[in-house]
């Protein structure tokens, strides 16, 4: 790219590497940084080397934390009855802007996926049992994604905490909301018909 | 928002202040440098304060450029008798898009703007007065933007780019490729027709 000066190209290929950012966005973005304020890239760049230097991962549920202790985990407020396991941390961001979930997490930092040679030693499986023993947990909602990984690894938690006698649940499975049913998947259509309830 | 612990809470921010960019990109940004390892986040931090810091005007065009002569003043293949006048340096990567300007630039860092204050001072035309006059110049073409801001700009200059004897272009308007006349509004459409060519 010999149009720019090297400091830009560079900063435009770096926001290149960003998920979602194409050439032009990459371009725009870097335009605008050229015309913030020193401060304002300062505060850029600081914010990006804290995440990597400030966080880690919460002592008892493996959610990103700042302390020993995550938010949720410091929170006395919630419901220590209830475990919601997800695959990812990204994930309580998407069940807590339903803001009917008052439980506590664990985050496994992955999926079963034995093509990709992921087991479980390479989850935070054994961290989910101890977090289970040291707390008054009476139920598992495992919200792992609705995908072949996924389902995988929520069969496999079901049957390894099966002889604790918590009360084991997975998140529904169905048609989403505001869909049609004429372009529902024969995948989905069937879990909807089989998850049916009464109204 | 609770549901962050701190340094990604300042990073989801701190994103969201780019252009384009909103609340779930924010966050599928700073969940992917917080997955990067402590190298790529530096890089990308390190990227961002190089670009404040290492890049300044060319001196001749007032392009960006991390030397005294940007890329294009340095380039001596570069043909001195035309000077493409555009308003802000990323105008210039589009014309280079084309690969069929083989001129020079120069940056006016801006259009005319009486509202918002912005007169013939805050532009860089002093420098392009300068630039013509230490040049071989022949032809001036304004590139300014086809706004009521660049036209009034494109107008300014031509006026007083007269006296000096000089060729002065302005870039064609007219019906974008690839659009339908159906859609063309009234000006373009005008335009179209006033600079119409034999062919």
């Amino acid at each position: 790219m010999p149009d720019f000066a090297e400091p830009l190209a560079r900063l435009i290929t770096e926001f290149k590497r960003l998920p979602g950012i194409g050439q032009k966005s990459a371009q725009r973005l870097a335009f605008h940084v050229l015309r913030a304020s020193r401060d304002d890239a300062e505060h850029l760049a600081q914010a990006v080397l804290d995440v990597k230097d400030k966080l880690g991962l919460c002592s008892v549920c493996n959610n990103i934390s700042e302390s020993d202790l995550c938010l949720f985990c410091r929170d006395s407020t919630r419901d220590p009855k209830v475990v919601c396991v997800v695959e990812e941390p990204h994930n309580i961001v998407g069940i807590e802007t339903t803001r009917e979930y008052q439980g506590r997490y664990h985050v496994l930092h992955g999926a079963l996926s034995p093509l990709d040679g992921i087991g479980p030693d390479r989850l935070k499986v054994q961290e989910l049992l101890a977090q289970l023993q040291s707390s008054a947990a009476e139920e598992v909602i495992l919200a792992t994604n609705p995908t072949v990984e996924g389902e995988a690894t929520a069969l496999y938690l079901a049957r390894l905490l099966k002889p604790f006698g918590l009360k084991l649940t997975r998140i529904a499975q169905g048609v989403p909301m505001g869909g049609d049913l004429e372009y529902a998947d024969h995948v989905t259509l069937a879990r909807a018909m089989a998850g049916r309830r009464e109204i």
